[in-house]
């Protein structure tokens, strides 16, 4: 479906980085649930650049408009447009790469597809579509925290620096509480002084982000092609240098035998549930109303600071200068797109599933 | 899409392990492609039961049945309709399920979903329902060869047996010169060692495996959600018991540099193409030209030759005695499924394409 | 969508008249929905060949066998799958059709298209087809019923022989009580003699079904692209021979002024409704709780019985001489396509209604 | 799928008519198609009110901004967002629809539906939505052109008048020269004068549009559910205040026989055609490179210049004073959106079946 993400809640997103603005339709929005708008620029915030000293210095405010779809402060039922204007656009920083491919980029892919492209700042390829994705996130957010639902994610892994520690050990309420988004102090120092030394380097580094859902009644999920654990993994490899994902025990998994990783069931007496949680909150595809987590591993941007050779489309070799204002380390701003592409997807998920039954 | 699986051609299955028949309908086939119907019977027999020592003994002979679609020979355009039908069902070996909950089986979450399931043999959630995709991976295949495109996978690793080898150093001959698919003959003998120790101890093993699409032309995938990855990924979770997916260099790539990752371009003077393949043959989510190649991860499997404690749909302690004709180890029959996935996931994309420009 | 026919309740369809056999697959099913079997075959009964005098003499007992989906009795949510074999095949009756393209006929069309065709019956433009849809319209019904809603379809007009009563004067308890399916005995007679007529006359003739739904809950229909009534009239435009439709008042509308046309509101207190239903049931594209009713035209089937001018592949002229045994009229068996289709929209669209609100 | 229209060239639209702006994106555009942006504002120019004495005096100047997927010129293959700001809103005048109903409006059925509702000039359900139609078929146009592909409507019928002309005998041409687009200027004097004469009385009179499609190849339709017919019949049907479909000889045809309706082919030794066009362009749901030409009843619109009863939310009696300004007929402005949506739904057929074979 192209530029279109979900079936019932559905983000429909366009623009390029230096078009006049980027966008968005979201349709299938639920009526009648009150909309808090400040919160949506919130969560842009979170994605914004120049927000702290690890990340891109580019100046982008990033004021979103919300055009439809909310009457009197609540949903109407009827799709939300949204544009954010494009600002701070230096396109001539890109005339080199009117007709050079830089090295992991989109330029050359787009270029076989489409025969044509818009090169300056990655055009459509660039992160910059990503925050119609944060829009779509945070109403999303808005409609699942009615049902109880809340999520979170964290940078857990950059570079060789992981966080040691399960996600049930950390404290949510600490990931915005550094730069890197790492809910461990010592680590979070860590890994930002990581990220600083690969920048002063000129180089760029990897990581990896975890997510965590909870409040997830039982039952979500289609049970053969549209598993739960499939819908999040199109999220999650749908977002800009993510390179895997996965849930529950994961690769580890692999390793295991069978006896170390059944979940056996429980009873309260009320509820069912599991002792141990190694299958990540989903069994046969559907949520079994534990926990899900999930990992996603994130490449290291691919724009250096150091003069680069590559080819024109000609096939002739050509030397790139070390030049713009990227980002060294994707993981602080990729939490809150993580954020918003499994919320839109639970919410998706939960609508439906509302159909059932009768 | 629930039951329904790709979006140009797409396959819809139907069928419980312990109803009449499974089947499905592969709309989307272009028109005028001479079909070999042997071969899909062989690629059927790739995923059977009781095909070697290292499987399930269960006995199912796995006859397709091809309905309609195909004329004198040739795809007509028309949808393929095809049906598999059950036999040596023990419907009666399921009976203490009908009120029990395995641990880390989809009984709960059926329950909870649906509030009635078909207990016999895990019903619609059992992997009997994979050989309705292997039919539509079949099909595909004989599309793609026409393309020029070729794919294959292999077991790379079970439990903590690792093939120590790049998918560039197998020779993918040998895959089906073993039973547990490894294409190293050393390898393979320790992997089955393995697994058959772990049978004999009623316990079972994951592993992963690897998959590598050859041919492709640049320009496939689309950008923004449906990434080539996000599509495959989808496609790779989708399957039982899979619990994760990377591509390129995947999870190893978050602990690396940039400096280390990037690709670089080069070119013979007729065709561009890289240097290296981190990348994993894609680029902003559109091929590149180089291979594709993917891992995914297979947890164990749920049922132990054990008596397992669990509880009833009331919340009480039950004990399930230790029965039943299970695989110790699914790698051996996920390595076909995996192809038939990424098969159908590629013509997908090949023929999403086609519309991109007029 | 090609062979799949609606969002939340799906049905695909396959097969060509001569192949092995045709089927489907419903995706969708509410789970815990009892099912009547027998109920489905009486309606495949009343779309079957052979079953009056005025229709098709061909035998053909349309015995279909439901192989998944349903378990003791019960929908379980998963797919229904299902067959029915062709028999009473006589492939010979149409060699003359390989190279020779019927007037009027998909035969020129799907060779354009698809450059191959299954020249048999037909093939996959048979009406055969319609078959299978009347198994997801049997099954849809049954869900409607439990919703307190109803459907009905008869034969308003034949040639230009019309029933001059509105729907509201009609005995829908009479529908099934002649060959020709018009709820009134004085005219239906008139239709059947005309049948008759231009039947012996090797001729075919024309006409028009009306459909009527009742119970229907205010509020289902999508108000922009996928309105209630878009719905419908796509569903009805995709039987064959359909040549028009119309809703409330339709083309006779378009000659009459707001102020004779306009459903004033009322309320008893409890309940608003309209004191006239010009509108059909639906304003805005959504259902306003009013009865809704339409009308679908149909042409004179294509077949006649008398040697016929053409031309073949090749261009040259050809005589196709008269031979088979087709229906004078479609009338009689487009009612219960109709209501099949019909119900499937209905059931669809108060599926898709639910994720409304949260 | 809600607001949005298409599949492969999809069009999805927002906005109420008293927000801040209405827009759409369209997705799947074809890339490096050359677009002259003048042309997309001039097909809005004649959906626009106030552009006659017999349309609505309301001015909105509908200034399209045209915000991605479009570079130097030409498609990117990417999706052109846009927005028309809403302006010249008295939303005061909509202060007594707060909480009542007006007849034959969407206004009962929008709070039935989604419990809430944007009660400002018909908020979602206003016909200034379809200017975003406008812009989609604008561009559909000129991919069309360039397959050679030509498209146009006329109004053919206003209340009882009706133009005695069959649609081979009219000049396009002449369409635009007069305020009802008839394109005979003795009928469009006519019914200039019934809508003066309608609207000097407060009334309001609905008529019927014809669309023909000139150039489209044969083999464009998919045969079963998304016949050629079926999806112009949910184009069309999906359009305010349209009550009915018919193409070819449509409900005429149902009272023929065979042997008047059927098109005989004929070959001039180098192209198969047929003598005469009864089937409409389209035989199974397919093209067969004939004209495609079919009718749209509207009725006629419900506001009308008189004081109104009705009732309000709580179901009691109210009075809605004469006010408002409403056009008194809608085939004028109708008519360029019968061609959006025809012109949007054949790019749609021909990208579809772009992958009929390999």
């Amino acid at each position: 479906m192209m530029n279109t993400f979900g079936e019932k809640y559905r983000l429909t997103t366009f623009g390029e980085s230096h078009g006049p603005a980027i966008g968005g339709v979201i349709d299938g929005v639920p009526a009648g649930l009150p909309i808090d708008s400040e919160r949506i620029q919130q969560e842009l915030d979170r994605r914004r650049p120049g927000q702290s000293a690890i990340v891109t210095p580019r100046k982008e405010s990033d004021r979103v408009r919300l055009l439809s779809g909310i009457f009197e402060g609540c949903t109407t039922g009827t799709p939300i447009g949204f544009i954010i204007e494009n600002e701070n656009q230096r396109s001539t920083d890109y005339e080199p790469l009117r007709d050079a491919f830089r090295p992991s980029h989109a330029d050359y892919t787009y270029s076989a597809k489409y025969g044509i492209r818009d090169y300056r700042g990655g055009g459509r390829a660039s992160a910059r579509e990503t925050a119609a994705r944060i829009v779509g996130g945070a109403i999303a957010r808005q409609a699942l925290e009615r049902l109880g639902i809340s999520l979170f994610a964290y940078t857990s892994q950059v570079g060789d620096i992981r966080l040691d520690k399960d996600y049930t050990e950390i404290d949510p309420t600490l990931i915005e509480s550094n730069a890197v988004r790492c809910p461990d102090a010592p680590t979070a120092e860590r890994m930002i002084r990581l990220i600083e030394e690969v920048r002063s380097e000129g180089d760029t580094i990897g990581g990896v982000a975890t997510c965590v859902v909870r409040g997830l009644p039982a039952g979500l999920g289609e049970p053969v092609f549209d598993k739960l654990q499939a819908r999040l993994a199109y999220a999650m490899l749908g977002i800009n240098a993510a390179k895997g994902f996965e849930y529950g025990m994961g690769f580890e998994g692999a390793a295991r035998r069978g006896s170390e990783m059944n979940d056996t069931f429980v009873s309260d007496g009320s509820r069912i549930s599991t002792r141990t949680n190694h299958s990540g909150g989903i069994q046969g595809g559907i949520s079994n109303g534990a926990d899900i987590y999930f990992r996603v591993a994130f490449k290291p941007v691919a724009t250096l600071l150091r003069d680069t050779e590559t080819v024109n489309a000609q096939g002739q070799p050509t030397l790139l200068p070390a030049k713009g204002r990227h980002d060294p380390c994707v993981l602080p701003r990729a939490v809150p797109i993580v954020e918003a592409m499994a919320t839109m997807t639970i919410l998706d998920m939960y609508l439906l599933n509302k159909s059932t039954r009768i």
